[in-house]
C-alpha cells in the first residue's frame, strides 16, 4: 500500500514536471549545477574565475575554444587589450606562429526560433531588442524569428577582425556598461560565474592622453586555463548557479520589477534591463578542499 | 587695412560664438578644465582617484560632501559595502558618534526644467525615460518638466535610509551595470574622472552563499580624501574632461550612433544608451610633478 502510493506520488510528480517541461521549461529547482566539461577555470595572479561555456548557442566556439584550453594555448598569454569600462581582451602576440596556427570560424553571433522555443521573459521593448530574457543562465534578445546572447558584463566572446568569420581564438570579457552595440557582430560563448572582481581588476593597457603608456610587462598573465574536468578534484571550484528557468527566478524578475521595498519611497518605472539583473552563483566547494 | 579685416572677423566669430550659446549651450571648446575647489582626489592603497563634484545639480550634497573631505571626515574610514557589479559604499561606522554628528540632507534627486533648459541629447525613448543625454560632462534623463542625473558606471552618489531626505556622509561609487531603478529617489553629485580602473578593485565585501564572510579588516580603506584645491601644487593631478556642449562631441555621439567602420558589417540599432557613452578625461599633469 505505501509502495504503490509512493509509485502514484512519483509518478504524477514526474508528469508535472514534463508537463512544465513542454509549457515553457519551468523547473522548481532553483540552482542548476554546471558541467564540468562545459565549466573553465581561469588563474589570473589576483585569484580563481569560473566560466561557464555556452556550447547550446555557439557549438563552434565552445568547441575550439576548449580545444585550445584542453592544450594549455593561453597558459602565460596576457590581457593585452584591457579598455576600463569597456572590455579585457587576450590572446597570443598577433600575427605569431600561435596566432596563425588556429582556425578561423564562422560567426555564431545569433540562431533561428521558432514558435515553439521557450526562453525566461525580461523585458519588451528594450532599447535595443524587441524582447530580452534569460536561457540557461545567460541574457539573451530576440526579435520575431531569431534570438541572440547579449553583451552585459561578464559575457566571454571571441574578438575577430573586421570580417565576420574571422574569430579564432582571442577573446574577451565585459567589464563595464554593456556595450549590446556589438550583439549578433559577435559570438558569445560563455559567461563569468564566480571571481567577477577578479577580472575587473585586470591591468587597463589602454592610456588616456598625457598618461604614459602602460609597459606591456605590466600586462595581467593567465597563470592558466583548464577545463574543469581537467582540474585534480581536489582544487576544483564547485559553482551552482541561479536557474533561470524556475519558478523562484520568474519570482525574483517580478519583483525587482515593482520594488515593494519601503526603501523605494517613490517606484522606478517598471522597466528591467536584462543586464542589471544578477544571475546568483553558489560556492558548493571552494579549491581548497 | 588688414586691421579692420582682422576686427571685422573677431566680431562675426564672436557673434557665431554668442549665437551657438543661445541656441543650445554648443561651444568649440572639445575641453573643458575641471574647478581645483569642484574636484576631489581620493587616495586608494591601489592608486589615485580625481572626482568632479556636480553642484550645479545638488548644490546642499556638494556642500555638506565638500566640508566633510576638507575636515578629513573620511581618512582612514573604509568601503564597507562592495557588491561587484553593482555599488562600493563608504562612511563611518554605522551608528558611531562620527556617523551621527553629521546632519541630514533634503534629497536633491530630480530638478525642474522649463523650455529653455538646454542639454545635449542622446536618445529618445530610452527604456528607463523619454529622453536621455548629457549637461556639463554628467549623464541625465527628463521626462516634460524634470530632468534629473542618472546612475551610470562611476557615478557618486549618496547612501540614505528608507526615508528620502536621510542621506548624510555615507557614499557609493556605481561598479556595475547602471542601477536605473534608483534615478530619482537617490542624490547623485559627483562622477569618477579618472582612476576608475582603482575604484573597480576595491575589495568586494559581500560573499556569495558557501563562502567564508570577508574579514572587515580586508575593506579597502580610504587613505585619504581632499579638495584638489587643498592639495600641494606639485601632488595634483589635473584633469580635463571632454566637453560635452561641444560641436566635436555631438558629432562624436552621431558617429557612435551609426557605426560606419567597416568593422561593423551589419549595423546596429541605431540606438545609444547613456550610461555607454564615455566622456573622456585627459591628464594635463600627474601628481609626480
Amino acid at each position: 500500500m505505501i509502495y504503490s502510493t509512493l509509485k502514484k506520488l512519483f509518478f504524477l510528480s514526474a508528469m508535472a514536471f514534463v508537463s512544465a517541461c513542454d509549457a515553457n521549461n519551468v523547473s522548481d529547482e532553483q540552482w542548476r549545477a554546471l558541467e564540468v566539461n562545459n565549466t573553465v577555470l581561469l588563474t589570473l595572479p589576483q585569484g580563481k574565475v569560473v566560466i561557464e561555456l555556452a556550447p547550446q548557442f555557439s557549438p563552434k566556439h565552445v568547441e575550439q575554444f576548449s580545444t585550445l584550453v584542453k592544450k594549455g594555448f593561453y597558459d602565460k598569454t596576457t590581457f593585452y587589450r584591457v579598455i576600463d569600462g569597456f572590455v579585457a581582451q587576450a590572446g597570443p602576440k598577433d600575427g605569431s606562429d600561435k596566432d596563425k596556427s588556429v582556425a578561423q570560424l564562422a560567426i555564431e553571433g545569433e540562431f533561428i526560433t521558432d514558435k515553439d522555443w521557450s526562453f525566461t521573459p525580461v523585458q519588451s521593448d528594450d532599447l535595443f531588442a524587441m524582447q530580452t530574457g534569460f536561457k540557461g543562465g545567460f541574457a539573451l534578445a530576440k526579435d520575431n524569428d531569431s534570438a541572440w546572447l547579449t553583451h552585459c558584463p561578464g559575457t566571454l566572446a571571441m574578438a575577430r577582425g573586421n570580417e565576420a568569420d574571422s574569430a579564432s581564438s582571442h577573446f574577451y570579457f565585459v567589464i563595464g556598461q554593456a556595450p549590446r552595440y556589438l550583439d549578433r557582430i559577435m559570438t558569445i560563448f560563455g559567461r563569468v560565474v564566480y571571481g567577477m572582481e577578479h577580472i575587473q581588476s585586470i591591468q587597463r593597457t589602454s592610456a588616456i592622453e598625457g598618461e604614459y603608456a602602460i609597459d606591456s610587462r605590466e600586462h595581467t598573465p593567465i597563470l592558466s586555463m583548464k577545463l574543469m574536468a581537467d582540474v585534480p578534484k581536489a582544487e576544483r571550484i564547485i559553482i551552482e548557479v541561479e536557474n533561470t528557468e524556475s519558478t523562484s527566478f520568474a519570482e525574483r524578475l517580478t519583483k525587482r520589477r515593482t520594488r515593494q521595498h519601503e526603501f523605494f519611497y517613490k517606484k522606478p518605472p517598471p522597466v528591467l534591463d536584462v543586464c542589471q539583473v544578477p544571475v546568483r552563483s553558489r560556492l558548493i566547494k571552494n579549491d581548497k578542499a
